[in-house]
């Protein structure tokens, strides 16, 4: 099977659970239901449930428990979307080619959504804690959720959404400092955190668990170059999104800062490091060619 | 020791542990911990952590395990409270006095404000199980974190909410069934799980558990008919924030549809009813006077 097919698999795979863990729209409380299901079934590449699911598997894991984590990342992120839309934040109309939350339910809703996509993904990743009578399996889900918990809070994404609103009013005396710190934070936080918890889950060392981290940083930070730069070249058609809107906002960015091509070239030399860096676990009896396949194809993804 | 003095001391240890818990406020993401703690730090009678430790001491609880819950659930409760006043929600400036998060750090950083306050109210309950090497005492934390996250959920807190929207385009349509779907989730659920969290981290059975969800519903609705009645009796200076908004706002309330009286006759009921059912626990050894005191106190508050 090649990759693309396998790919296309994986993705419907994911679908099917994240399907089975979204609120039933029902009762006094329907709306926000309504509206957090339609911000998740807005689509998207599921890229970090599938990191998670193929990190788990790198390291050995087959069970299920990894399901109800699979469907809170996709959560957390979706959340984040919905709330950084909104008119009070980047005021964006449309994603992927349908109106945002706030378009079609109003910010109130908007608001809520978010929280309750956020809160939801607790809730959802807590459900493993059911799904297991051993003790060897709760310290491994403590942990996963403490990771999660982390890298999508003021330590993580939301520590680089709040860097990334005090870089608009600096304009361009945003320095590469701030502009990794933002990166790290609000993109390569989540890509971490799905990564790890996949690892943990599956019984990886603390030792494998930090390697796993530094590799998803590298994968993190390449693919928010690769997303800067589709901004620079990409169309509305292909994108889904209006291009060129960093430049609009006068936004900085790696692209900005070094220029297209050393951007392209530093991108892809993280994306190679990070596959090296899991490639060197093959020695220790771990390997997942679809993974390596998988972080190969963000940097030469065109949407 | 007389019951206000006790209950000053009480507060003084709540305020202790909450300032343990709040993040420092540092690096490139030092607003939203600044707005964090802003929020946090307007005070407020702490009722949440308070009756989550008494529950507790109620049933024998003496760990320190309860303290990252206590904190926990107060970020929870100023979390909704600071979405609940951007202008998007209700447009509220003042809060006890005070101006309110949106209108000192501006409506993104009290979005982003509240989303840390939610997402960081799970990474610190989730601190309790570094507290413990005891499987039974991941299991009761286990339980404690699933109550937590779906009292303050959609099933919770966040589906009152939504009714609560719903309710303010319908004006005096707002049926006794949809004010009761309200005030149970917006109100009583966060009341519940305080009581919840507490129980089961002092051991307490399931039956148990549910006996204190009970009595707690009835404490939440109480609360909220007081609440109500003050917005029609009391003042500015005593209340700290605008009374009357609710005639203001066309709301309909228990006092709208029941007159004052009625309302306060069903909330006094609705407190003994509680208390009847805590103190009959006094038959299986389960003894917490302050806590009674305090559920006594709640609906004879002026503020």
């Amino acid at each position: 099977m090649n990759f693309d097919s396998e790919l296309d698999g994986k993705v419907k795979e994911i679908e099917t659970i994240l399907k089975a863990f979204l609120p039933k729209e029902d009762g006094w409380a329907k709306t926000v239901m309504e509206a957090m299901n339609y911000s998740v079934n807005v689509g998207g590449k599921r890229l970090r449930p599938m990191l998670m699911a193929e990190t788990y598997r790198l390291f050995g894991g087959t069970d299920r428990i990894i399901e109800p984590f699979m469907a809170a990342i996709e959560m957390i992120h979706t959340y984040s979307l919905v709330h950084d839309d909104l008119p009070a934040m980047d005021n964006d109309e449309y994603r992927r080619g349908r109106q945002t939350t706030w378009v079609v339910y109003g910010d109130a809703m908007a608001i809520l959504a978010g929280d309750g996509l956020l809160n939801y993904a607790f809730e959802t990743a807590l459900k493993s804690f059911e799904m297991t009578d051993s003790d060897c399996d709760r310290m491994k889900i403590a942990r996963a959720l403490s990771i999660l918990a982390k890298k999508a809070g003021i330590y993580g994404m939301i520590g680089g959404q709040t860097a990334d609103i005090e870089a608009e009013s600096l304009g361009e005396k945003v320095t590469q400092e701030h502009l990794l710190f933002i990166h790290e934070h609000k993109t390569a936080a989540l890509i971490q955190a799905a990564m790890m918890v996949g690892a943990v889950l599956a019984g990886a060392s603390d030792a494998q668990t930090a390697f796993v981290e530094k590799a998803a940083y590298e994968i993190g930070i390449a693919f928010q170059i690769q997303d800067d730069i589709l901004d620079v070249t990409s169309s509305l058609e292909t994108l889904g999104k209006p291009v060129g809107s960093d430049a609009k906002n006068q936004k900085t960015t790696y692209i900005t800062l070094k220029g297209i091509e050393e951007a392209a070239q530093e991108q892809k030399e993280m994306s190679d490091h990070a596959i090296e860096l899991l490639k060197s676990l093959e020695k220790e009896g771990f390997r997942n060619e679809f993974l390596m396949e998988l972080i190969r194809s963000l940097i030469t993804r065109i949407r």
